[in-house]
């Protein structure tokens, strides 16, 4: 490792922890003050760091971080993206130790956006400090630094200010560290996302909660409803019902199938890791690619009656569920949106009505293996893992990628270090401290492979 | 309306208001105090009239507030049983006025228990005191007031004390106001409830919450499951499809169904009252029969994964129910306890396993109609209304007229006072003025029809 990270990590991950203090959750309104302290906490360490005109900019949510360094008008910029806002950490009492009390364990670092995204956004401001200070030939290319506070609800405020600054956002390529490797010893790079259809729904029955002992019998349950509802939005074989919804997906050659069972991957490694009794998902496929290749129907979170302590026998008013799709290429959010919320509408049970609501969705994406930008990522963990990275289709959404491809007409490169072990969204979220520090030491790798590319 | 009813009635509400500002909510521990005060409350308002050896006679959880008055060792003895605790309030939003602070609004008493079930104690209160004071004749029979503190939770204690005082507690006849009348100008009086089995399940997929974009399509997501298992306990035409459920369901016969039918009921107006879009429930049934004489499933909570503001992207770890069951002659809690465990447990997916865990139950019981007591409480009613009761079967439950019967032997008259559309349970629970007063001014009748009777 080379002296100035070896030197400086402790302060490194020092302040990567006084940041994961500030609960920047920008889901709930209840934090939004500290979702600006986050901003500004980055604002900081980014003009200590040695990035010119650094400013907050303001959205009409959460503002953006922006800064550059700008080495000539004729070297390639590269603009890399990141969000400070993290999911909210409940359920709390599912923590081993306080979500925004970062302690590091077992070396990794334990804090709700220890690894999403804030360790990952973090790995670029010192990996730009060590080229400033290191001696090593200083920063080889323009850099553009954009990090926003939205990511986890939406992105909305990030597509405004793109489409407002295409001159200022100007550059060759995107670089973006909000995914992950295979395991710290297979590297790999993404390079495909899942598109993202998400929705609110609301199944109402009698227009008040009921006693279920005068009316149960008689009145369509909301709850009961809604669950036949979800119930048939799969099938036996584990088809997604809804018709129409496989019509444009990207359907993989026997040819490409193959590649992708190549990768590295354990049935009973991946059950055990996360406690499962037995495997499920679509039928004819398997795991490696019902998580990437495939687009699913999860819902999210449901809610309805009483769920309190004891018993209390209420027929409830309401019922509600967040149910989101998982897109592969072509579907679109847009058309999936439509086909899921008249579906769901009209399948609904005699007796009660249903509301659906779209939250934000994202469009699927591939992203390119035969570009300069991803050779260079691929050559710099090549050198620092010592090994090749491998290509990989991802499960999960960051759909500001297609929006940069249609707003910016920039591919982008994901270079990301975290694990699939590290629990982003869910109690306990970690980060490996080897995976913050080979970040740090990859990313200069990527940057002067790139510059030096013909 | 006698003389010292209407001289008295301003302050026999204002009474009632105060009992009602102390949330005696049984089913959480935070209102524990409440709870202790609201027994308290009765048994000084009890002494006030004039009850004796009043006592607050503690359990292993709520006390029982008892007391009685002996006019002879010959004379007939009636059991009073209520309860003061009262159900959650929540949600609280939902309600126009705060559960706590009653309000007298359009001749209703509004506040959680205003009906259910410290309003119709109360009637059994001042009924009592009146007899003592209004030169009527005094109190005609021996009468033993019961009232616990643990309905809304199973009754649990109250069994035990029961079992443990049955030389204390003989009598001849138990009366409980703790039900309703089809319409302030329709009296009826209920002669048969329903029984209850209630469980709370819980599905476990994976041993944390997961990343559903990650993870999505190769895990079993828990409240999908819990939903196919919910969805799946009721067929295409509305009926319970655990194997044995209507295996002692008392069918009754046409003559007794063509009787029923009687009954002044309209589809319309049912509907109507509570906002239904349209009519559901077991096929083959009316909806008066569906709320009476057939058992019935219903979901009374869910929850499981992320219920904020918001998108959330996660698959929970694990998903959670309230479910229960009402029963009907000769059904029993314990035998449709047992085959709903073993089926719902045996109808898990693969991929996530499932745990029961049974609340209280109840037994459903019909009651007599050509009994003196019974005959009683019609003259009596017949008196006030001006019309006689119509006897009904009701669909709620009152688990301890069945344990009435098996431990002491005794049979029950159910004389309430309520209307289905009183809201109890619910948000904006009330109970008509005219309809406490109804009472005060109808339970002396009984007593003096009952102790006059052969």
């Amino acid at each position: 490792m080379a002296t100035y990270l070896a030197d400086n990590q402790t302060r490194f991950l020092n302040e990567l922890m006084d940041w994961l203090r500030i609960p920047s959750v920008s889901a709930d309104p209840k934090f939004h003050a500290d979702v600006l302290r986050a901003a500004d906490f980055l604002k900081a360490r980014l003009e200590e760091a040695g990035v010119q005109n650094v400013e907050i900019c303001p959205t009409a949510g959460n503002p953006i971080v922006y800064g550059e360094y700008m080495v000539s008008p004729e070297a390639k910029t590269v603009l890399v993206y990141g969000h400070y806002d993290v999911q909210p950490a409940d359920p709390y009492e599912l923590w081993n130790s306080p979500p925004f009390e970062p302690v590091i364990k077992d070396e990794k670092i334990y804090a709700r956006g220890a690894c999403d995204d804030k360790g990952q956004v973090y790995m670029h401001v010192k990996a730009f400090e060590m080229m400033m200070r290191d001696g090593q030939g200083g920063v080889p290319c323009n850099i553009k630094f954009m990090f926003e506070g939205e990511e986890e609800i939406g992105s909305n405020n990030l597509e405004i200010f793109v489409r407002a600054n295409k001159e200022k956002l100007k550059a060759d390529v995107i670089l973006i560290s909000d995914t992950g490797i295979l395991a710290n010893d297979v590297p790999s790079i993404e390079v495909g996302l899942r598109g993202l259809s998400y929705h609110e729904v609301t199944v109402t029955g009698p227009n008040r909660d009921l006693h279920s002992g005068l009316y149960g019998g008689a009145v369509q349950n909301p709850i009961n409803a809604l669950c036949e509802m979800i119930a048939s939005l799969h099938d036996e074989n584990g088809h997604i019902t809804i018709p129409g919804f496989y019509d444009n997906v990207d359907e993989l050659s026997a040819d490409e199938r193959a590649e992708m069972a190549k990768a590295p991957f354990s049935e009973d490694e991946f059950k055990q890791s996360i406690g499962l009794p037995a495997s499920y998902g679509e039928k004819g496929y398997s795991s490696m690619e019902r998580t990437s290749i495939r687009p699913t129907l999860d819902v999210n979170g449901i809610w309805g009656g009483y769920t309190g302590e004891g018993a209390k026998t209420v027929i409830a008013s309401k019922a509600h569920a967040k149910i989101s799709m998982r897109l592969v290429p072509h579907q679109t959010s847009a058309e999936i949106s439509e086909l899921f919320q008249k579906h769901f509408t009209s399948i609904a049970p005699a007796g009660v009505t249903v509301e659906v609501h779209p939250h934000h969705g994202g469009e699927p994406v591939v992203t390119p293996t035969d570009s300069v930008a991803y050779q260079a990522a691929a050559d710099a963990m090549e050198t620092t893992f010592g090994k090749r990275p491998v290509p990989t289709r991802g499960g999960g959404s960051i759909p500001i990628v297609a929006m940069f491809k249609s707003e910016l007409g920039l591919d982008t490169v994901l270079l990301g270090f975290g694990l699939d072990s590290d629990a982003i969204h869910s109690p306990n979220e970690h980060f490996g401290v080897f995976n913050f520090l080979k970040g740090i030491e990859t990313i200069p790798h990527f940057y002067r492979n790139y510059a030096a590319a013909e």
